[in-house]
This record gives C-alpha cells, structure tokens and sequence, in this order.
C-alpha cells in the first residue's frame, strides 16, 4: 500500500498539473488525463470503467467514509485552502481523483439493444447543455450519446458536474457531422432531426426501430448537413408565446416518448 | 410625450433604484416593482399584461429598432458604462424596463381549459430551476404554474432570464402548500406527485381529466403535506445509474406526456 504523500504548498508541481487538468483543455487533451471531483461522480466513473491514477483528499473536509478503496491508488493529502482553491465546486466532498480519458471514436461503440435509440448533439453550446443531455441519456439508459463538433473537451469540469456524472456511464462517441451520419446510415439507423420546418409531431412518429433523434443548438438550430440526410424532421407542439425549447428539455420529451412507445 | 432624460453618473438616485431593484428582493417586495431586461422579455412583458413605469435605454448598445412605441413611456438614457454595470446579463440589448409587479394570490386563477392542467413546484431551489419550468409551462400552454414555499421572489432577474420572459406569459400563483393543497381540492383538481415511493409508471396515469403534477426538490423531494394528498403518486422509470432527474426535465417529460394524451 502507498505511503499517503501530504502535499502543503500550492506551488507544488503535482497541484498546479491538477489544476491545469481543472482548468486547461489543451492540458487534458495533451496529457489524456483529467480530473474528477466528488464522491458521487468518481464512483460512477469507476462504475463505467475509468482508470484513477491517483486520489487527492482533504481529510479537513472528507468526514463522510470515502466511496473508493483508497488502498489501490496512491493518495495525496492537502490542506484545506489548497483543496478549496483547486476544487471548482466549492467543497466536493473533499475528494479529488486524476483519471486517464477514454477515446470516443465512433468505431467503438456497441449496441445494447438490437434497435438502438440515440441521441446526437450537434455543436452543443454550453457544457452545460452536454451534461445535462447526457444525465437524461443516463436516465433513459440510451444506447449511446454521439456528439458532432464538439467544441470544447468531454472532460470539462462543468460537462462532469452538469451530468452528476453521467458521462462516465454513458457511451459517447465523437466525430464529425459527416462521420456520424455516414455511422448512422451505415447501421440503419434512422435520422430524426428536431427542426421547426418540414415537421411531423413527434408523437406520431414509431420510435420502435433504430432511431437517432438529432437536437442542435438553442439559437441556431441543426446545420444543412443534418437536414439533408434526415429521414424525418420531428417538431414538439409549442403553443405559447415563445417559439423554443431549452436543448435538454427537447431531447428529453423526445427520448421519453419513444422510451414510451419502447415500453420502457 | 416625455422629453428623454439623460444620465451619466452612477451616482444619481434613479440609477441606484435600478440597481437596487434588480439586486434586491426586499426592494422588489417592498416597492412592488422589479426590472426587465432585454427586448424579447419586454415584448412578453407587454403581452402579458405587465405595466411598465419607465423606459432605460443605452444608445450605444440598442442598435435594433426598440420592439416598444417609446413615446408612451418615460425615457432614461444612460452611457454604456453605467448601463453595462447595471445589467446583469452583461450587454441585454440596450434597453430595461421598470415594471410594476403583480399579485400573484391563488383566487386570481382562471383556467382557459374545463379540465386544467397545473404545475406546481414545491420550494425551488434555484431560480433557474424555476425559470426552467416557466419556460416549459409556456412551450406546452398549460393553465397555471404554482408555486409552494417560494424561497425568494418571482421577479428574481435570473428567473426572469432562464425563463426567457416566459414568467410573464404564465399565469403563476403563489401559497403555501397548505393553501394550495386546498385550492387544488376545492375545485376537484387531481393531486399527481413526483415521487419514487408508491408510485405509478406516469404513462400509465391518465391526465385528460383536471390535473395537478406537483414536483420538488431535487435533493430531498416532496414533503408529506403533498405526498399526503396526493391522489396517485407518479414515476418516470430510470434505467440507468442514477436516480434522479434534473426537475425542469422529470417536469416537462410529465406535462407532455398529459399534452399527448390531451392531444395538444
């Protein structure tokens, strides 16, 4: 069992690389590596098969008993304001771990069921938006969350803290809009875009085959790729003043209904 | 019409009331007004009936065409730099509105359906959340939105912001649970809480009838004052690692589930 190291300073070199873990994307993509906060979360990365390269703990604010083995990973110890100035959530429970990344090609990715449902993202706007979609993808436990031009990195810490974790129990797949589309029908896998034009109403749509339900951004909608390769435009009845819908809402009225049709 | 009044200091006492009534809710409350940003939240502002007292506007930023016949209001011109220090969503299209709040009891609810279909949120958390489930109730043109123990105040700015202004176009009552639970049985409105205890598939609950879907926290739930009454309590299955959806997702997954059933 490694001896716990116990880390006092800030300007050690082992805190600032979790901190440019934290807080650079470049460094997460370079290094494969990144970082996850709170108890709930490094659980379901473990869950999901992630490999932790090492613990960080703040044994100040640490009270609850860790939701790890702590014996199979070398342990950092710091002190409460190095914890506190590193954490991006405030007080995470007082832990900390270094994870490597997985890749996210599409090539990867495997069915649960023999008729997928999926979700794509299209340039989702705000890791916000990306966490949220994969926590209803987790919720819905869809066969996978593919995401088209990603703009920023999987391993955000908003995209972690959004999802509460879901990303790391669900299948995500990264590429671009050509690729995915040229996976999608590839497999058969049907194309249903939510669009404001050339729509059906999505509950009179049979969501029971292979389906791919398609959301874009708040402001501008899914790109000319996307509808040109769509099967059928799907459109949620709005009958209110406004004429749009938050991205996560959206997916999560269409993916429920067709987990409805599906019978759960 | 009024002659627009220019202001240049941060100091005049008109522009701390903007401030304070943005930043506080005893102002809000005790003056009975609030402040709207933003042309799109203006126009719903007006729609919905709201009076609005006075017009601030920054020419440098309002380039668009003002969606308001200015004439029929008082106009505050401001610099760009005291306009973008008050606003609280950095640039919101050069323009606010002081409004006059309105009542918000329950006797004041009408229904435009003979069944009605409510939502009622039991102590939001954040203002987002609700803001959230404002949107919603716009998009889907339900009857009422209810709120239970609000912790702060309805015209919170980052209520008015997440809902995009669908605050305004949403007939929202407030009480306490008590007082609703009776409003709500008084008019034999059925009582359908979000709950993981005793609780039915909610594709299996049939919402054509007058329907109340009642939801909580995300952290602790509903209390028992509604789980007490509830008529039926309802779940959205999850079938995935975690057991909880964000609320303005488990809510619109709900209210259109009973849109469909109702055929929009």
């Amino acid at each position: 069992m490694p001896e716990p190291k116990i880390i006092t300073s800030a300007q050690n070199p082992f805190i600032k690389e979790v901190a440019a873990l934290l807080h650079k994307s470049r460094t997460r993509k370079k290094t494969g590596r990144f970082v996850i906060e709170g108890q709930r979360e490094l659980q379901l990365a473990l869950k999901g098969g992630y490999e932790i390269e090492a613990l960080l703990v703040c044994p100040e604010i640490a009270s609850e008993e860790l939701a790890i083995e702590q014996s199979n990973y070398p342990i950092v110890q710091v002190s409460k304001s190095i914890y506190e100035k590193l954490a991006y959530r405030g007080s995470t429970q007082g832990v900390m771990a270094i994870a490597k990344a997985k890749e996210h090609t599409l090539g990867q990715i495997r069915f649960k069921n023999k008729n997928p449902l999926i979700l794509v993202a299209e340039s989702p706007e705000k890791p916000g938006n990306l966490g949220a979609l994969l926590r209803t993808a987790d919720a819905a436990a869809i066969d996978a969350v593919l995401v088209a031009n990603l703009q920023s990195d999987l391993y955000n810490p908003n995209v972690i803290r959004s999802s509460v974790g879901c990303l790391f129990t669900t299948q995500v797949g990264i590429g671009t809009s050509g690729e995915i589309i040229a996976f999608l029908k590839d497999r058969h896998i049907k194309i249903y875009c939510a669009a404001l034009t050339a729509s059906k109403n999505y509950v009179e749509m049979d969501f029971r085959g292979s389906s791919a339900i398609v959301v874009g951004t708040e402001s501008t909608g899914l790109t000319e790729a996307w509808l040109n390769n769509s099967d059928q435009n799907l459109i949620i009845p709005m009958q209110g003043e406004i004429d749009s819908m938050n991205v996560s809402v959206s997916a999560a009225i269409l993916i429920f209904e067709a987990k409805r049709q599906r019978g759960f």
